[in-house]
C-alpha cells in the first residue's frame, strides 16, 4: 500500500519540488534573499495520545520541526489542524494544546494558523493532529545523499528505539512495567549548532522515525553505488530498551525514534561534528555508528558484536502501527 | 466546544499573526520583497467522500486555495496530509488523488509536500485529508473588517447552499433524488480579477463555508459599531435548493458553500466589482445582497421578501456535521 501511495502521489502531483521526496519541500523560486523557503507536513495519529516522555501535541510540534531541521532549515512557523472525536474531554484537549504551545515556545517556532474538525465517536481514536511547518534555509546548504562518498561517517545523537517502546508499553498490553520514555524532542537547536560550526562537512541528515534507523540507512543507500556498514557495538541503546526488545522479539534498529538525527559527515569532519553534538544536551551520547563503504552497493551491513555480519533489510510494512 | 477550543488555542498559541484569526496567517517578517507570505491549514472530513459536484480531494484543494484567496493572496503551494482507514480501496484513493492533482493543476497551485498515516478500520470514515497552503500577497492589500463603513455593499458570486445540500443528499438518507451539485470551486482566478481591477474598493472578503452566509455576515459585524441588512429577494438561490431547504426545514443562509465569496466593497466600487465578477465564469450570477448599516450595531438584519425584517442569528453549533 505504502509504495502504491508513494507512486501514485509522485505520478499525480509530479513537480520538481515534490519529486525530491525530501523531508521538507525546498522551494527555490520564492524571492527570499539568500534563503530557500521550506514547507513540510505530518499528521499524527499516535495511540495512546499520552505516553511516557510525551504526548501527541509535543510529538506533532517536534516531528514537524525535525523534518525542517534535517534539511538544514530553521523552523519558523507551524500550522495545527485538529480532528477531534466527539465527546473528547476538554481537559485532554487542553493538556495536548498546552503541550504543543510549550514545545513551540521552547523550540522557538510560532503556530500561526489552525483548524478544527469534529467527527462522531467511533472508538478510541480521540484526536488526530496535523502540523505543517515552514522554515528558511541558507541557499548554500544543500544536503543530499548524492554528495555521500565512501569513507563518510554515520553519527547518531543518542540511544535508539525509545519512542516506539514507550508508546507500545503505554498501550498497557504487557503485564510488566518499564522506565522507558520516548525520546521525543525538537532537534532544531542541536542541528543549528552543527550547521553553524561545521556545515561544510555535513552530507546528509534525517530523523529516523517510522521504521527506525534501519529504514533511514536503507533510504540513504537506495539505488546508490555505495553501501553502509553499521557497528552493532557502537549503536547507543539503553539496557532497558535492549531487554524489552529481546522480550518482544524486536530489532531495536527498526523501532521508531522521535528525537534522533542520523548525520552523514565527511571523514574529516566526523570528529569535530561528534564533539559539537556531544556538547549539546540532546547529543551527550552521540556516537559514530557506521561508515559509508564501497561495497556491497546499495546495502546496509551490520557488523555484529560477535564478529559476524548480516544484511539490515528495508522494513516491510509498518512494524508498529500508529506509533506517531 | 467550538468557542472553548478557539479560546484555548488563542490563549495557548497566542501570537500576533494567529490572533488575527484570519483565514490565512499573514506573516510580515519574512523577507519577501513587497509581499507578505500567507500560510493556512484545513482538515477535510466530509462524508461521503464523493458527492455530486466534487469529492474530498477537490474540496481539500479548493478549500485551502479559497482561504488564501480571500485574504488577497495568490495561492502557490499546498501540502497534503492523508489519514487513511485500513482497507480503503486503492481505487478510491487513486480517484481522490487524481481529483486533487487535476484541481491543483487547474488552479495553478503546486502540492509540494505530503504525508500518509494509516489507521485501523473503525467504521465509514475512510479518509481524512489535511491541506496546508502558502501564498504571497501584495503588502498594499490589507483587507479587514475594521475598514468597513456604513454604505458599503455586500456582494456574493452566485447561488448559495448548494454544497451542504449536495453532501446531505449524497448521504442517501432521503427517499427522493435531487439535481443539486456542490458549488465546490477554487476562487483564486475570480478574486485575482477583482483585485487586479478594483482592489482599492475592496474592504473584506470571506468564503462562507461552515455556517453558511449567516456565519460570515455575523463574523463581519461582530463587536462592530455597524450592522448589515441583507435583502432576501436578492440572495441568489436555485429553485431546487429553495425547495429542498423548505422540505428539510433549513434556512439556506446557514447551509455551507464551497465556491462562494462574500465581498464587502465600498459603495462607489460596488458596481464595477459586480461587473468584474459577473464577467467571470464563477461569478455569472453575482449579486449585491446587502449593505452595511449604521444601526442596529453588530447585528445582521434580513429584509424579507414579504416586507418584514428579522434578525439573522449566529449559527449555534454545527448544523450539519462533516460537511467539509
Amino acid at each position: 500500500m505504502h509504495e502504491l501511495v508513494e507512486e501514485l502521489f509522485k505520478r499525480e502531483f509530479s513537480n520538481q519540488t515534490l519529486n525530491e521526496l525530501s523531508d521538507s519541500a525546498i522551494i527555490k523560486s520564492l524571492p527570499l534573499k539568500d534563503h530557500d523557503f521550506c514547507f513540510t507536513t505530518d499528521s499524527y495519529v499516535v495511540t495512546p495520545i499520552f505516553f511516557p516522555g510525551g504526548d501527541i501535541g509535543k510529538l506533532a510540534v517536534c516531528g514537524t520541526i525535525n523534518d525542517l531541521a534535517v534539511v538544514g532549515a530553521k523552523p519558523l512557523y507551524l500550522s495545527a489542524g485538529f480532528i477531534i472525536e466527539e465527546g473528547l474531554e476538554y481537559k485532554i484537549l487542553e493538556q495536548v494544546t498546552q503541550s504543543m504551545a510549550d514545545t513551540a515556545r521552547t523550540e522557538g517556532v510560532t503556530i500561526v494558523t489552525g483548524d478544527t474538525k469534529v467527527v462522531e465517536k467511533k472508538g478510541l481514536d480521540k484526536l488526530f493532529i496535523n502540523t505543517s511547518g515552514i522554515g528558511i534555509k541558507d541557499k548554500k546548504l544543500n544536503f543530499s545523499t548524492s554528495s555521500i562518498t565512501p569513507g563518510d561517517k554515520i553519527i547518531i545523537n543518542g540511544p535508539i528505539a525509545e519512542h516506539g517502546l514507550a508508546v507500545l508499553t503505554a498501550r498497557g498490553k504487557f503485564d510488566f512495567q518499564t522506565k522507558i520514555k520516548s525520546d521525543c524532542a525538537g532537534l532544531g537547536g542541536l542541528i543549528e549548532k552543527i550547521i553553524s560550526q561545521e556545515s561544510s562537512g555535513i552530507k546528509f541528515m534525517r530523523d529516523p522515525t517510522r521504521g527506525g534507523v534501519a529504514a533511514t540507512l536503507n533510504e540513504i543507500v537506495k539505488d546508490k553505488d555505495f553501501g553502509i556498514s553499521v557497528f552493532e557495538d557502537q549503536i547507543p541503546l539503553k539496557e532497558e530498551a535492549r531487554a524489552l526488545c529481546e522480550i518482544l522479539g524486536f530489532d531495536p534498529l527498526y523501532v521508531a525514534n522521535e528525537g534522533k538525527a542520523v548525520v552523514v559527515s565527511s571523514q574529516k569532519s566526523a570528529g569535530p561534528v561528534l564533539k559539537i553534538m556531544q556538547a549539546h544536551p540532546l547529543g551527550r551520547e552521540s556516537r559514530i555508528i557506521g561508515e559509508i563503504t564501497k561495497t556491497p552497493k546499495a546495502k546496509v551491513i551490520m557488523k555484529t558484536t560477535s564478529g559476524g555480519s548480516r544484511i539490515v533489510d528495508i522494513p516491510v510494512g509498518e512494524q508498529l502501527p500508529r506509533i506517531c
